[in-house]
């Protein structure tokens, strides 16, 4: 049963990503949502919105990167969207964590999930794009609904987030006008800076 | 756009779930979780350990279950396994909680999810009984790990555990062997009561 057990402390050490905290706020503005969170919220997303994806997508696929794109923040954290220094370390800090991560599965289950967690960073695949336009859906609509607390908080300027979600447009068409909308309106109100 | 509407709406609805706390804790004993990261964790359990079902399980239809097994808890709220007042009105309050959340969703999404509750609370098919096992193995091996926490502080003896997990074999022979031997562990350095 060694397979089993090598699955079974790398699911434990999974646990780890729901005490790593990102700078989004639930809808209630009661507190900051956690990584674990964020990731089950577009899992979701992803089934449920599939139909607007620019290209048709293997939905189990999708879900599966979804669900581990944020993992190597175990060891790198989680590297806000505007800090500008963080970024530059980001992703050497980022391979190390996955060599170590993933080191734990089983080979099979390793390559898989490492290259799902690569094909994700490349944003090529359609699979790749709709799960990246997700990871910008979820939080504009949540910094929407908690009337824009977190962009507040760090004075966002509308000219970071369009530059932020560039590629956005590329997994659907669809989402990203809904996205823009919510920036346009919150733009106009004051919770985005001009 | 309508349908996106509604299905935004239902969206946003779910991040509530973040909020619905469990009486298991994390692996370190920090905290305890949240439904959402529960649900999250058991989805990635779901496609690693796929291979351990007794029957051959659609992986996708099963990671959906799973995703949303818990919605309903929004209104009902999560009520511990060994809570036997919570028990006799849990089902009533869990139907009237589908009902309105799932209500949310455009009609043909609405069928789609409200059947996948009902088929996992049913435990008759492949993947409602895979699910429903691994419902039972994600707490287990947190329980072990922090060293028996939410069990020491309930006072949950063996029977209850046993009683509570009469059908945790049916996903899988495999992995209910795992939490007995979890199981027995804990029974003998103390951590479950005789």
């Amino acid at each position: 049963m060694e397979r089993l057990e090598q699955q079974m402390q790398f699911i434990l050490e999974l646990d780890k990503q729901k005490k790593i905290g990102r700078q989004t706020y639930l809808a209630d503005a009661s507190r900051k949502e956690g990584d674990a969170e964020h990731a089950w919220h577009m899992a979701i997303m992803a089934f449920l919105l599939a139909d607007y994806a620019n290209e048709k997508i293997d939905v189990l696929k999708t879900i599966k990167m979804i669900l581990l794109h944020d993992v190597v923040e175990i060891d790198a954290g989680d590297t806000y969207a505007y800090d500008v220094k963080g970024n530059q370390t980001k992703k050497d800090r980022e391979q190390k964590a996955a060599d170590r991560i993933y080191g734990m599965l089983p080979e099979d289950q390793k390559e898989e999930c490492r290259a799902l967690w690569e094909e994700f960073e490349a944003m090529e695949s359609p699979e790749a794009k709709f799960a990246n336009t997700l990871d910008k859906v979820q939080p504009a609509l949540l910094n929407h609904a908690s009337k824009g607390r977190s962009w507040k908080e760090h004075g966002v300027k509308k000219s970071q987030i369009m530059e932020r979600n560039v590629n956005t447009h590329q997994g659907s068409e669809v989402l990203w006008d809904y996205v823009k909308a919510i920036i346009e309106e919150n733009t106009k109100n004051g919770n985005i800076a001009e």
